[in-house]
Order: structure tokens, then sequence, then C-alpha cells
């Protein structure tokens, strides 16, 4: 099997750590990659400080092959993003003169110094245009600068997905009426014969239809495929609800 | 002004990094904490792996109060948040009696080996009973372990809470008819004059009230209050749509 393409997401924002707001932007993306095919590992949500945003994004950035952030771009004082990112990597921060004349275009060329904040980058990034998008995206390295927005952040991911786009996971589904109790031994059976099997158990309370959703999923889709049908194989009867295949 | 309470968040779910599960835990823990007056650092979620949940759980322990986390905790192969606890700190899981008492009333004497799992805890850890939940909260340290489904992380957090119980946030609002890129420079002057103050800068696309709103916060009431005088006189006439105190 292909070793996987990873991927790391900073949620940067004292909005959603202090519950003004609920992150839509990480569920969005956990979505999205996993579409195609890339492994989420982390989702670290933090506050608005540029020391915690570079040591994070320094970490991030090494780990793994693809790190997204989320808020802290913008005109005010608590946009800090793009300084803790040249924090992380040691960099000064300096104006993009492509930026700059985008803003100045948008200014009728009498931009204000807050307006002039958004055309500061990490020395060294590259600027990724979006089709569609009014406002291009700052990459630092492996670093994908995000607005906190939601309806800018899932624009431009949508934009950029493609980029990103790995060997797919096949993914099977099994509804089961018994408790996690009653089919946990069939899981570790299971696991046992097919060791490399993404296996998820999810009881759900209170659901008429099934007790538990088991998920099964591989990049290798006659792997996974063999794996659902011995775990149906091993089920007591009548506990297999529905097998989405 | 008092020094703050802290807490973070561990969430442990490979089904919310794969994007099956939108966690709703997490915003809830948030709001409650705010309420609660405590200040919530981190939020991080993070795959079902033993030795993550171990470097995690290890150092939000030390740097934070208190530590919540959520998920893993079950009978199956994939409930890994107890070994990753004991790892944290070092120590063996061990059977605990009570909870094996409790495990026995329901299963009538007969516990299957998966319903014994969920009897296991880190050595040295306490039960805090919450009234109304059926199941106590297994606590190491400062960490408190919740499952993962919502209607029991919530209930067991609303039977918790008052254990967290911190001086107030005050929370002032400011809904702004200007674009930030307009009243970037007054946040920056009312900050500069008041230098401990939490302020929040969010806009608001196409919405047909205001453009930003703007969050004053602190645990000192007179301050937050002379605070948002400050900044609601700088303001540019008209711009102010409403003041919430």
């Amino acid at each position: 099997m292909a070793a996987s393409t990873t991927a790391a997401m900073v949620v940067i924002g004292n909005e959603i750590l202090s519950g003004k707001v609920a992150d839509s932007n990480s569920p969005f993306l956990a979505r999205e990659l996993r579409e195609l095919g890339v492994q989420l590992e982390r989702v670290n949500v933090i506050p608005d400080e540029i020391d915690v945003i570079g040591s994070i994004v320094a970490e991030y950035s090494a780990a793994y092959d693809f790190v997204f952030t989320s808020g802290g771009v913008g005109p005010t004082h608590d946009d800090l993003t793009i300084e803790g990112i040249a924090r992380a990597f040691g960099v000064d921060v300096v104006e993009n003169p492509d930026l700059r004349r985008l803003i100045d275009g948008y200014a009728k060329g009498r931009p204000s110094p807050s307006m002039l904040r958004m055309a500061r980058v990490p020395s060294g990034a590259e600027l990724d245009d979006v089709s569609g998008a009014s406002f291009p995206v700052v990459v630092m390295h492996n670093v994908y600068v995000l607005p906190g927005i939601p309806e800018i952040f899932e624009a431009k991911i949508s934009g950029l997905r493609e980029r990103f786009r790995a060997d797919p996971f096949h993914l099977r589904q099994i509804l089961v009426s018994e408790p996690e109790t009653v089919i946990a031994e069939y899981l570790h059976a299971t696991l046992a014969a097919f060791p490399e099997l993404l296996l998820g158990s999810y009881p759900k309370l209170s659901n008429p239809e099934y007790k538990v959703r088991l998920t099964l999923e591989s990049k290798d889709e006659g792997y996974v495929d063999r794996a659902l049908d011995d775990l149906v194989g091993r089920m007591p009867e009548g506990a297999v609800v529905k097998v989405g295949r």
C-alpha cells in the first residue's frame, strides 16, 4: 500500500476557544481531505499569539506533508498568523509587491496602514492564485494560510483542492443492532486477520435502526472488501442491519 | 486582576479527523468554560494512538489547570484513552474495584472481557461521581476523562461544572457598520490605553445590520466598561450600530 499523504490544521482563534464562534472550517477541511485521500493527523485550536503559532506551525510543517492554517489574517491587532509563520521559519515579514499592487488597486492608490498589513508575508512565501478568488493564498513552504471566515475558507479550499489529491481511501460500513460490548470480540478477530484495516466503531444512542456504526477503510480496495466479508461473516445472526459498499 | 484558571481539551477521535463526525463536544465545552470564567487555551484533535495521547496529555496536564479528554473510552479496540493517560503519567492500567462492582451489577455477574475493559483506569486515578449519571468520571490528577458521545459528554460536564468555577469574564460588544480596515486604528488606540483588554474583531460577510462584531472582555468589570467607553468614543460618527453591555 502507498504511504499516506498527511496533513495537519492549525485553527488560530480566541473566538473559538472562548466559545463565541463554533469552528466550521475544520469539519469542512476534514471531509475534503478525506475525499482527496489525505490523512488529517491533527486539528489544533490555539490562541492569537505569535509564539504559539510559530512553535506549532514549525512542528507540524516538519511532521506532515501539508499544513493548513485558518484565521488570524486581516488588518486588525489580533491578526498575527503571518508573524507567527515567519517566526516558525525564522524569517522576517516583508511586503509582497504583487499583494501591494492588488491592495493599491482596491484602495485606488491610497491604502491605509491597516490595509497594508494584508500585503505582508513571511519572507520567501509564494502566492497561489485560486480561480474565482479576489485574493491569492499565501503559501510558505508546505503551509497554506487561509482566512477564518467560513465562506472564504471554503471557496479557497475548493479552488485549491486538486493540488492535494492522493490515493483514495475506500470506505465500507456496517450498521449493527448489537451494542459494542457484544461485538467487540469480532472486531478484534477481524483486526487480527487484517492488521492494516482502519476500523472505526461508533455507538449511536437512542437510534431505532442500529446501535453501532462500523467503518472499514483502506487505500487498498481488495483488502477492505476482504475484511468486510470477514467481519460480516463473524457477526451473530441478525446483528447486521445494513452493509454499505 | 486574578490570574486566570486555564484549561485544555484533547479530542481523541479518528472519526473526527477523517470527517465522518463533526465534533460538537469542543464548542460545548468552550462555551461552558467561558461562562465559568475558565480560559480554554487549546483544543487538540488527535488520532486513537496511545503514544500521541500520552505525550499530549502529559504536556497539557503540566501546562494547564484542567485537562478534558473526549472520546476513546469504551469496550472496543479503538478505545485507547485510558492506556494513553496511563502512559502520560508513567503508571500501569489497573482494574478499579468500584467500577468492577458497577459493571458486575450491569452484567448480572457475568461481564464479557470487553465490558471489563471499562473497569480499567490508570493506577492512582480517582472516580468523580456525577449526580444523575450511571457511570462516574475517571479523574487522573487534573485530567478529566469523558466519553465522546455528545449526550453523555454534555450531561457529565453539566454535572461537574461547578468544580471548575473561577472569576467570571465580563463581556461587552459593539456592532460596527464600517469594515475592519477603517476601524483598525481605533482598536489599536484603545488597546494602547487598555493593554490588558481582551479585544476581538470579527468581520461578518453579507450581514445587512453590521460589518464587524467587536468583543471586549476582562475579569475586571470596571476596566472593561472604561475600555468600552474609550472605544465607542473614538469611533467615527454613525459607525456604532449597537453596544451590548
